[in-house]
């Protein structure tokens, strides 16, 4: 029975997501590599397994010893090299084959002074997010980076990587298309200005929305999305998914029901849902998205109705006056999150639909 | 050492911050009975025995559990009743005295339907926030409210509480007041209307934005703030406090320094700091303010300075362009968090700037 805020994982939809791009990848002949760091599950990674991932990405090098630790030998750490953990570095490249991102020739250089095992490290490289890497056009920097890592003992070029993150702000197929093709052609041209367009040098790209609204990935060699093992209601906003393709929503008891204003007040704030927002179709800014709540699940998402604003502990519901009177104090009411990648790592654990536990990496104690 | 992103806290000036509090309330005769959901923390609930707390606010009953089990005796759950944790609410309520929220007839009927002990209820006032409770001039319903207490058996009434969030919006001391005083007189009005001003029936008010600017609550009986343990930039930017009085600072490891656009990426994201954000002085929404870093904690904001953007485990940092040439990968650079109570509710522990561990309650699992 639920009695408090709850991360409800519906496995069946779960494992399809997970199915959709291993078949879209093995169609287009490259590498998946998955990112990790929504679900942070042992037992979800091993649906992953199910459907032939051997290689993946994390965010952080805590994960990659969290995922080290249940046989996963392949991994990328998607974050610029911490030089501080170099402890946690060197444990990790003794035991597994270890990628890592580097964005400067200072960084090759600090991390070839302190390695004790071999790495692979991939360039990070800007293809318009302007947050992370070497712009796509500095030409000089790339050449002095590629240059250094020849030069080093214990580190091998893995490839360019790229994260196409603007893409988030793509609001149809369309858009996504158009920042997929803008991406990947400056990371194809890289390729040929410095290897003459070797196919066998990875060229790494990938977030959720390009990763599903794509279908043609033959100029890369790797794809590394991560968010589509659960979906969100962003993503259907963005035009990644469809609301049937959301595999998580969070269960909420009511605790107050204002019919004078057609709002529900919920057990469930920003430390259960986190503080992500997206302005929704009507052009109203919303937490999340409310659902009809069924036995074996959720249905249909109720039209009308948002998450409109939340505390820490609880959040104010809205829905249309015709659906009001269907709540009442001790209801459980069923809510999309906004962003499932930030749910999930405050919520540290699921319960699915036929509710069984599924545990997930813990927090820094 | 610190080699990943760290919540380091001042213990002096957190203890002041306790203790201004703590004398505050004794001056004007009143109740502090402060709000723990900021730091969640035995040891640093310890340091409010210290300065003669014996009553306090929590956000969940599972926090009211968590300090009942270090000893805390009375304890205000602030948050409205959910029926569906009627085992925890009779397990509480067993072993202290234990004050609960109501907001409408229907609960009182459903508490005491399945109440095996006493407890007090506080009836929770709307007093401009339209979030949860009564609307104050709502006369009628909460003489309904008041009424069937009196029928209870197992419940009494506490007194009137309100949380007049909308001081949040202020953004002087003035502002602050203006809030306080419309929002006492209606809470002072109501004693009036029902209990012809019985100095013994609690009016309970409070947020750190009001307790800190205000100097007189001899109107009220009760006060209870929270964040004012930590503060944070919010309450800078709000009014309620000055950069010396924040008592925490994120440390985040610097991992690429843009010098061509004076940023500064840094290991800490949503993950860390909450996606809290707030408009600074210049205009420019931001997630965190940038200090000077001190071996012995930090030190003045680094004006034009700021964490502008955060991604789920990194950030991208602005400071001014004399300033970019004194960072550089492997450095620890140290920010104010925009909003603490969510940053420590994702930090899950604390570092004192002499390097102990202090920990807090752990999530769900």
């Amino acid at each position: 029975m639920i009695t408090t805020p709850t991360l409800l994982l519906d496995e069946q939809i779960c494992r399809s997501n997970i199915k959709r791009m291993a078949e879209k990848a093995r169609r287009n002949n490259i590498t998946l590599r998955p990112h990790f760091k929504t679900h942070q599950s042992h037992e979800i990674g091993n649906w992953f397994r199910d459907e032939g991932t051997e290689k993946i990405t994390v965010s952080s090098l805590r994960m990659a010893d969290y995922f080290m630790n249940d046989g996963w030998k392949d991994i990328l750490v998607a974050f610029p090299v911490n030089i501080l953990e170099m402890e946690t570095i060197n444990n990790l490249a003794k035991r597994i084959r270890l990628s890592l991102l580097v964005e400067s020739v200072e960084i090759v250089r600090l991390l070839q002074e302190r390695l004790r095992s071999d790495v692979s490290v991939y360039i990070k490289v800007d293809v318009g997010l302007h947050r992370t890497g070497v712009s796509w056009d500095d030409h000089e920097t790339i050449s002095e980076i590629l240059n250094e890592i020849k030069r080093m003992d214990n580190i091998s070029f893995g490839g360019f990587l790229t994260h196409a993150g603007h893409s988030y702000n793509s609001r149809s197929i369309t858009g996504i298309q158009n920042v997929h093709n803008e991406s990947t052609s400056r990371m194809v041209s890289l390729r040929k200005q410095f290897f003459g367009g070797n196919p066998g040098l990875i060229i790494s790209v990938g977030d959720t929305p390009t990763c599903s609204a794509v279908e043609d990935f033959s100029m890369v060699d790797e794809i590394r999305p991560g968010n589509y093992v659960f979906y969100d209601y962003s993503q259907v906003i963005i035009g990644s998914c469809s609301p049937q393709q959301i595999a998580v929503v969070m269960a909420c008891p009511v605790v107050a029901v204002h019919r004078e204003r057609n709002e529900i007040v919920i057990y469930g704030g920003s430390v259960h849902f986190a503080k992500d927002n997206i302005t929704d179709t009507d052009g109203i800014t919303i937490f999340g998205k409310v659902v009809r709540n069924n036995e074996s699940g959720w249905g249909e998402i109720i039209e009308g109705s948002s998450l409109k604003s939340i505390s820490q502990e609880h959040g104010v519901v809205s829905v249309p006056e015709d659906v009001i009177n269907e709540f009442k104090p001790g209801d459980i009411i069923k809510i999309f999150p906004v962003h499932s990648c930030t749910t999930a790592n405050l919520m540290k654990g699921y319960q699915t639909i036929t509710g069984r536990r599924i545990s997930m990496m813990q927090s820094y104690v």
